[in-house]
């Protein structure tokens, strides 16, 4: 493979990235990153790979979205070992397991930074600390925000945040991680950046719904601000600040994703909405809604701990009680009048 | 005139309510409460309260929406001691004036309700403020959040806060605004929900702009979030609640407008964002941008504050001083790379 065409940016010297996961986000952060550094994605599918290799397109999960030439596409795990960075892209539900193939592997210490937005199912766990225990490597990222795939492979001005306890490091890797169209903040509190990724995708399939049953701005403004102050306390209980909540991870990712035609998690809630059944929906998407495993975990983790969700169960009796979206709707609106808290 | 059909609520019994100002959301919220209650729509322009009473429709400002046979039109202000509440739903410019001729007439102790949302010019002063001048009435309520009179008016499902200091006056109101379609939330931080309102169009019109340029959901909910925090440091200073500004008076109203088609405030920075000119656009418009004048205060409070507000100064810079919206975009992405603060 032929390494032409890279151009240098003035702002920092090249690294070698290894992207883990060829899903939309990976792709889209290669391609953006292959701007500055060395990127070398690597593939599950051998078939995708050789296809994308060939192509220069993931026309299975970024289509439309031309590659750069320099995009190193593998497959032989054995390969990040090449990497200073390593950008962990795949779903939550199989993070442990790649994480753990890659533990065997790894022969130098690298920083890790996880991409995924989701809890461990059972084990409650945040990404982080599944990296942390498959990998035995203490300091690890996250970044999270705003970022539709789609948008950052077009090359969408998008701003995000990297979290982590490291903050040397972490400035190393946010300076690395900019580009003029790709804006990082940093900040510390990992367990809130990653609650609040998780946690969002539950509220979008609230407004999903509530645009399914034709409801409009006012319904998704409050279910969007009510929504976030479930997030904040069930999040805060969980050990997030509070201000990270209202950051780019939280509020930020909350409004890009619940105002989207592209959130799969959104999608989900509109066709509940529009009265089909889970099963049905799932059965036509390709994708992974992550929202749709977070929001039990949300659920029994507000009943251990007593927090009052009343959207998050809401959502949870329409997809795991099969409770009709209108009368759940019509419920959160009936609820005793309140003082308004966040 | 007729009052006939009217249904009597179990909640509450029947208020008599007199409406000032049958802009748009006067006319939605008249025709909300008419169905609980007895109400009064002042109108000021008599042709059109002419008009609102033969064909029951505000065609000007409401169009499309039958407004109920019990809802009453007057144009005599001094009509207005019929009632026990008072709700002001004329535009923040008109405010005053209006306040001022009402003061006039006012014979008995009624409670005051704002619905305006907007900072006077000049003197930067709320509109419960001006209110509270010229009426020399000190319990004045304000009532906000996401709440498109579009949507009230076709029964959408809303949910709104009014703010007061009098929790026991306030009780009362929150019961006599409710219904089932309408919840009402209470707060004592009357200020903070004052800032939040206005403030919030400076971000929608900033979101329009972005979309104008053709920017994606990426962008919007950065925009959205960092601007939050913007409103956040610059409404605290001016004595409002942090915690209002996270609620439906900030936050929830701040993403109902910034994603809504039917926000003034987000088209007029849409054609910004497209390449039109300020005066250009507001010669085609027919109603008020609110954001036009309240961008002006806020960025003269921020600097008289010394608060950094990059993203109302780029605003102000696109709207009076003729900037390029690409170029002021540009430069929000290119700012020193930071830690996320709130």
């Amino acid at each position: 493979l032929q390494r032409s065409g890279r151009k240098k940016d003035e702002r920092h010297k090249d690294m070698e990235i290894v992207v883990i996961g060829a899903g939309g986000w990976g792709t889209a952060i290669a391609k953006l990153l292959a701007k500055r550094h060395e990127v070398n994605l690597w593939v599950r599918n051998r078939s995708l790979a050789s296809e994308i290799e060939k192509k220069r397109e993931n026309r299975k999960y970024l289509p439309g979205i031309k590659l750069p030439s320099n995009l190193e596409v593998f497959t032989d795990l054995e390969r990040i070992n090449q990497g200073e960075v390593l950008l962990m892209a795949v779903p939550s539900f199989a993070m442990r397991e790649v994480a753990c193939r890659i533990s065997k592997i790894l022969s130098s210490r690298k920083a890790i930074v996880n991409l995924a937005k989701g809890i461990e199912q059972k084990s409650f766990k945040t990404m982080s600390e599944v990296l942390r225990e498959e990998l035995g490597v203490d300091e690890i990222f996250t970044l999270s925000g705003p970022s539709h795939a789609e948008e950052v492979g077009r090359n969408f001005p998008t701003t995000v945040v990297i979290a982590g306890q490291n903050i040397k490091l972490g400035k190393r890797l946010q300076a690395a991680l900019t580009t003029d169209r790709f804006r990082v903040y940093l900040n510390t509190d990992i367990k809130g950046v990653e609650y609040a990724g998780a946690l969002k995708n539950v509220i979008a399939l609230a407004t999903g719904i509530s645009d399914g049953l034709g409801y409009g701005d006012n319904a998704r403004g409050a279910l969007i601000s009510r929504g976030l102050a479930e997030i904040v306390r069930l999040g805060m209980a969980l050990g997030g600040r509070k201000e990270t909540f209202f950051g780019l991870a939280g509020l930020g990712d909350l409004v890009a994703t619940c105002t989207s035609t592209l959130s799969r998690n959104r999608l989900v809630g509109f066709h509940l909405g529009g009265g089909k059944k889970l099963k049905d929906i799932l059965a036509e998407m390709d994708m992974v809604a992550e929202g749709i495993y977070t929001v039990k975990a949300a659920y029994d983790l507000a009943r251990r701990l007593k927090i009052d969700v009343p959207i998050t169960k809401a959502v949870y009796e329409i997809l795991y009680r099969e409770a009709d979206p209108l009368d759940k709707l019509k419920e959160l609106m009936a609820r005793k009048l309140k003082m308004e808290e966040v």
